[in-house]
């Protein structure tokens, strides 16, 4: 215990007090749990036919619709004892047709692709001179500039964190300065020609002008041709649009506890994904995870002391409605929830979890994880679970994030045509199964539910 | 010299008789030109226009000739003592509009891109079912289910040498069991949904289809689809034609020899490239390093002995029609050119050179390549040159192409969209600038002319 503060010696003592050992059959479960998902292919299967068979599944869509039966018949399929769906109320974005090109002074193709959420340009699509920036300063000191401008931003890549923001509101930042449209550098670091999606948001007081992604290649190419003086001049034709008000759904599956099945260990990830790729690693793998999981249990015949529950949730990319339809779905239910884990990290080498709640939680979480050291997921912090799992995490149920660490490649493929089944490791992905599994079932079979925050609100 | 063999030995013995060391003011004019070349930013600069202004360049294209005018203004404005140009005829090729998807048993647009020389579709397009297969071996066992349908070759990737084979001969080996379209797998070993395009070729014997290249992904997924019994069913849309003889030019360009001016060192590479990207590494790189190098010549007031003259070639990537009309149009004056240097490897780390001629050449181009040891190339090796020198290396000239080494991302962009300014090192490129201006000086410097073949024939 070196190192440790006072106060987290008597946490630790706390725990010794509060924790059961993880020996003996919890121990040997964990065996038979990571030896059975490691020989295993039904999560690659699974997802391999969610990617192919139905392939891209944008929040509200058909592909969308057709992604919810597909996986209600296949949690059927795969033995779970309850498979509903439960209403979720979106806005519908549909993108619509879109291209665009440079014009002047040299003719060229633009590969773009529109933010969701965006608005259109006119049917006829629009024109005008590119003003190409680094950054919002540059934007604010050359404000003038802007007037019926596109407004590019082409900021060097320093992580998403930091880039994300122009696709997050670039647009009204542009239009504060009178531009028509808004481009942005693709989020990534990494391009072959690739543009990224995502979502982006609008200043409810400032025009609303369209905005779309163009790729690493072009928007270098672009600010070069300003850089030269040399004025380009873009046209733009978006489809993007909103269609109304649809009604689509959670996917909700349940392996009922054996002791205590009003106690839940909820495991989820979002089934619905951008429409360029498949969806693979955002987020059919985390679908595949925490279904192969579960299923893991079953086929084992382990069914653990409380119940296991398996959500996808829909349009967690547009702002995560599916998150909060369960919340409101389940309001009265927040205290049955021991735990909420969700896995939306892709099927990347496991790199152990994150503990949103008590800090007692933190290191309970850390003692069960502890036999998953071998697999790399016994690392356990402090830190978020995720969009979907957000609201019930909010109103007081340990979050646990699965984490997984690409070496950097996952934002190679985030949000792009390139996030698709082939970029899948099948032995990362039972990997992940192995310790989403294992620590399912160890929360699901300690005879303590998770500790809670005292003064965490339960509804 | 333990270990050589004992012709080595006499022809090292015979080329000590022949060889002048490479000191005094040969060794010292190097250092000037390597020193000039880590500083200087011309050849960055020139690349950049050429693949931002001018942009694609496909062989007999209109922007093809806006390059060619570059070019000679370029050249012109560098100082050479003459620049001009030579007809080259060619049958130029238009790509069209071209475009596919995927419409059974799920719909999903195809990124695809038509190989060079391909003839088109009908103009409203073909729909066939695909038969998916990993190489010509499969497709022989499997001939009986090709007949109208659209074969695609997906064979993973083990190199160039071994991928390009469906590119070049994918189609007629289809046609041959009755396909009615062919779709290759881009030739890469890395895609984030990237197409990748080149020449391919017919059978003279068979019936002309249709052929295009997909993107990994894609095409893995229609395999996927296939091996699930899913029989997938393709659109395709190809505006693909050949469009008739064109007379395009190459670009020539000497710096005047100050005592044997009728000897000439030719430093070349293809202004021409594919139509997706800008060209960048293939081969606007190698245009940038032969015209910076002798420029440099030129800049430090470095006049060799012999003429250094700059060639750069049309239509390289449809088989060298630029190379072989220069031979043509200098087939008197073979005996002159005392070597040929092509650059067409990117501009990546400097990584030698290879020498196509008699054995002594490569002894004696080891010997003017060592003082660049600390640059990356002094490694020299027997072997080809470049298609654009091939001709006139054939008819005798010692042939010498200029290598460098990507560590296998060159082929991530080669003849795909990602092939443009941003992916070259300004640090690299100088590199390359150095090494092959210092080469060609001191092979236009060199009182002996490099060894040629007794046998070889001199026109």
């Amino acid at each position: 215990m070196r190192g440790m503060s006072v106060p987290a010696v008597a946490l630790a003592v706390a725990l010794a007090v509060l924790a059961m050992p993880v020996t003996g059959p919890a121990a040997c479960a964990t065996g038979r749990i990571v030896g059975a998902a490691l020989v295993d292919d039904w999560a690659y299967d699974t997802l391999g036919e969610l990617c192919d068979r139905i392939g891209q599944r944008l929040a509200g869509s058909p592909r969308m619709a057709a992604a919810i039966d597909w996986a209600v018949a296949t949690l059927a399929r795969a033995g779970f004892d309850s498979v509903w769906t439960e209403a979720v109320t979106i806005t519908r974005w549909v993108r619509g047709e879109e291209e665009g090109q440079v014009v002047a002074p040299v003719a060229f193709p633009l590969r773009l692709t529109a933010l969701g959420t965006s608005v259109g340009t006119p049917a006829a699509g629009l024109e005008a001179e590119v003003l190409a920036v680094r950054d919002f300063a540059e934007l604010d000191e050359r404000a003038g500039e802007a007037v019926r401008r596109i407004v590019l931003f082409d900021e060097p890549w320093e992580g998403y964190g930091k880039s994300v923001r122009y696709r997050w509101r670039g647009a009204s930042a542009a239009a504060r300065h009178g531009a028509v449209a808004c481009l942005i550098r693709s989020v990534t670091g990494n391009s072959l020609a690739t543009p990224h999606t995502g979502v982006m948001s609008y200043v409810d007081s400032l025009p609303r002008i369209p905005a779309a992604a163009i790729t690493i290649e072009d928007a270098g190419r672009l600010h070069r041709l300003c850089d030269r003086g040399l004025r380009p001049r873009v046209q733009l034709r978006l489809g993007a649009h909103a269609a109304g008000e649809v009604t689509s759904a959670n996917v909700v599956a349940d392996l009922r506890g054996r002791e205590r099945p009003q106690e839940i260990v909820l495991l989820g990830a979002h089934l619905d994904s951008w429409d360029l790729g498949t969806g693979a690693h955002d987020d059919g793998a985390g679908c595949a995870i925490v279904m192969g999981a579960a299923r893991l249990l079953h086929e084992l015949g382990l069914r653990p002391r409380r119940t296991v529950r398996v959500v996808l949730f829909e349009s967690e990319e547009f702002g995560g409605q599916g998150g909060e339809a369960y919340h409101e779905a389940h309001a009265g239910e927040i205290a049955r929830h021991v735990a909420a884990l969700e896995s939306d990290s892709g099927a990347f080498a496991p790199d152990g979890f994150s503990v949103r709640g008590d800090s007692l939680a933190v290191l309970r979480v850390r003692e069960l994880a502890a036999p998953l050291a071998h697999l790399g997921a016994a690392a356990v912090v402090s830190g978020g679970a995720g969009v979907d799992v957000g609201p019930i995490v909010r109103a007081g149920v340990p979050g646990i994030g699965h984490r997984t660490d690409s070496g950097g490649r996952y934002m190679d493929y985030h949000h792009s045509p390139a996030d698709t089944f082939d970029k899948i490791d099948p032995a990362e992905l039972a990997r992940n199964v192995a310790v989403v599994a294992a620590l399912a079932f160890a929360l699901a079979e300690d005879p303590q539910p998770l500790p809670r925050r005292s003064e965490d609100p339960v509804q």
